[in-house]
């Protein structure tokens, strides 16, 4: 199942993608029903199987009806998508470094991590899948991309072991890690290279963990205009998602609704010869094996 | 002013700290009155002009009563502090080595910054005054403190000018950021190593910024079991409070309740030759003239 969130004539709404290009107004159908039904894809994930529960049996019991429209074409001019999480709890955390070719490319072989290293981006900068993200011009000249692979957290936990981790996630999505690299080498710590506004977008939908075989071998892609940046697969990682969940978790309680970007392959902007950075008009997609595509344009 | 949120008989509340020791419930006085009130001191602080408005009437109109108790003693059992935000909306800010003989003590002349440097701890780090701050003696063997003025914003802004940031504080409260030294060093980025449970300790108040004649001035001292570590004055800032907030505003989105923590002066345990570290029973307590004193023992 993937679930996503959007605007329709103006309302927000919680809703199922379906993979013949249509999303189901799971919000409207609660309406229809009279049955009480999470505000927010957050809430939702907050409520935990409560939320699902609902989910099926709005999926059972509304049918769509002449002029009621809880099919939505993505085409539709009424609808626009939200990013699945528009506010996060906190910050997103973010792990750095963590395919070795891209750490190589960021510096040299040096630069591959032994411990797992964690920045963070304000929730402030979150896009949805199809926003502009601004190019920021006045205040850096080195805007680069980053695909990754997102992991949202379904359950509170502290201290949770590898082997638990699986039950702790509610999905997945893909970020893009819009990075402004000369602020990110200037001020040393990441956070403020990696949170300017709109530098987070985020979706298009959360595909649940139940709807993705092997987290362990997703291919992942990142065109600019068209050309193949970015190619690798999570089987590359250095800190299996597991591994980060656990790491994370020591000492820290990860709560329902945290995300965390997992890094991204070798192929960023910064690694080509001459570094080539984002200009105006430049369009980043991130595909995802089984989890989706997501897409931005550069203003 | 000084405002606080604590708990009284098992409810939250938003109180007015006075300086002979009591707290006026203002929550309790706007139900008296039947005034709608902010249900939150971070609720309040969003809702800006309108929150302050509600509590001068408050104090206007609502005179205590016998039996009705609206002044609280911070000794009555039934009193228990909160942090003045108990759950910011976003992690908190924290700049790094933003006083010269700290950035010396933490490596050499070589540290003091050029540019800002900026990370983050989560929110769930974030405990009251008095309440306890756990040791995870089973994660770190370094647990340090770091008392610090924290800046907490009134307005939400962008790009905004070192000249104008005055107008974007709310006030000022006292934040100790606990810091495992040894995630620190071995993450490379902060976040880890900042964001254990219960790292975060932050109050006893927040003091409006009407209230402090001069923010580049204050002294701020922090003691363990009695003996005074870290001695100095906000005047010894490499970034003062306004470059900070134009720093961070620079193209990302300051809120109003988001918590700016501006730096530790020297003294850290870390600095002491040889190093001494935090153990169960030590009290460590931040004092920050015209703030008031952040007491919190370690278990």
């Amino acid at each position: 199942m993937k679930l996503i969130s959007g605007v329709y004539d103006g309302r927000s709404f919680i809703g199922e993608w379906n993979d013949n290009g249509s999303i189901f107004n799971l919000t409207k159908a609660a309406e229809r029903s009279g049955k009480t039904f999470a505000r927010s894809l957050l809430e939702g994930i907050q409520q935990g199987s409560r939320f699902m529960a609902d989910i099926y049996e709005l999926k059972d019991e509304v049918e769509d009806e002449e002029g009621l429209s809880l099919n939505i074409k993505p085409e539709d001019p009424l609808f626009a998508w939200n990013a699945p999480i528009e506010r996060p709890l906190k910050n997103i955390f973010c792990v750095g470094k963590n395919y070795r070719d891209h750490a190589i490319e960021m510096g040299g072989a040096a630069d591959i991590p032994e411990d797992i290293i964690v920045f963070s981006k304000a929730p402030t900068a979150v896009i949805a899948h199809e926003a502009l993200i601004p190019l920021h011009e006045s205040i850096t000249s080195e805007l680069d991309y980053e695909g990754e692979l997102a992991v949202i957290i379904g359950k509170t936990g502290t201290s949770i072991q590898e082997c638990q981790a699986h039950d702790y996630i509610f999905g997945y999505t893909i970020l893009n890690d819009v990075t402004a690299r000369d602020l990110q080498q200037k001020h040393k710590q990441f956070l403020i290279g990696k949170s300017l506004d709109g530098t987070c977008p985020m979706g298009p939908f959360i595909t649940l963990k139940e709807a993705v075989q092997d987290h362990s071998r997703l291919s992942i892609e990142t065109k600019v205009n068209g050309e193949v940046r970015q190619s690798g697969t999570t089987g590359d990682f250095i800190f299996p998602i597991e591994r980060i969940i656990a790491e994370l978790s020591k000492g820290m309680t990860l709560e329902a609704g945290d995300i965390i970007a997992t890094g991204t392959p070798a192929g960023v902007g910064k690694g080509m010869k001459p570094p080539v950075f984002l200009k105006t008009g430049d369009v980043v997609e991130i595909t995802i094996e089984g989890i989706g595509t997501l897409r931005n344009e550069v203003k």
